[in-house]
């Protein structure tokens, strides 16, 4: 089971301008750690990587942490980080003896890919109450309609909403 | 009070190419008649009239219709509608006296304006459980952060979700 988990703003965006990411609540956690506890691998863009091991490295401490690169220099393994280009990714993520709850973490690149490659099974949005007008876009480039079940609505008093969807 | 409306795709798009409303869910009404019937007068753009309006002319029959438009020939009224430039439509609506219920329908430029100075209040959002990928997208060159409280949230068993914010 391949999950995005992510936050965005009613307009779709998931940063503003200049990877701006002030704007997430964190009053309370919205089921993350919830879901985190129920991950064993995490995929992400190099991007996000590089983004996440300013605070820890790897991102996700006690998971299985896969980098996807088109870098050649950062594959091999590292740190309990796996770097790899993304047909690599998606042949490890497909075993499915080594990784059975996968988080797929961003990038708005990244998300594109699995969407289109069909291997994304759901989504868990949390849509914050904002219209940014600008930033980086939750979907981008996708090539084909994908209808989705809708699995799980909830509202919270800080006017978030949190959807789940199954990818049909 | 002004009040968007509207209709999309979880990927933020009121239409897909070439305008395609066909993925539209019509099998309730999801609260439309309900909102029609609050609604005295309607605001829309040229584009979306002309899509209305080969179907009834006046697009909305016993309502003010008021049309914006670019187009000085236009200006004027005509069986039952107002055509007229952004600037006299704001007029229009302001003049609390005859227009007290507004339905801003769209499109997506028309509601950026809106967006963009600071006179809707209202946004009712039905979600579609779509990512078409491509298509008009809802909000678009909205010029600064908008701040949302969120007044309604229902899902139905079709997945749609419909969501209410207020512009804060």
């Amino acid at each position: 089971m391949i999950t995005l988990f992510i936050a965005s703003s009613l307009d779709g965006f998931i940063a503003g301008p200049g990877e701006d990411l002030s704007w997430l609540f964190n009053d309370r956690d919205y089921g993350y750690k919830k879901f985190l506890k129920s991950i064993d691998t995490v995929v992400m863009g190099r991007k996000t990587y590089d983004f996440g091991k300013q605070y820890t490295n790897p991102p996700f401490p006690g998971k299985k942490n896969i980098v996807v690169t088109k870098n050649k220099k950062l594959t091999g393994t590292s740190t309990g980080i796996i770097f790899c280009n993304l047909n690599q990714a998606y042949r490890l993520i497909s075993d499915k003896g080594s990784s059975k709850n996968i988080w797929l973490v961003g990038g708005s690149a990244l998300i594109s890919d699995f969407i289109n490659k069909g291997i994304l099974h759901k989504i868990v949005l949390s849509i914050h109450p904002l219209i940014l007008g600008r930033g980086i876009p939750l979907f981008k480039k996708i090539n084909k309609i994908k209808k989705l079940k809708l699995t799980g609505c909830k509202s919270y008093s800080s006017s978030l909403v949190q959807l789940t969807y199954h990818i049909i």
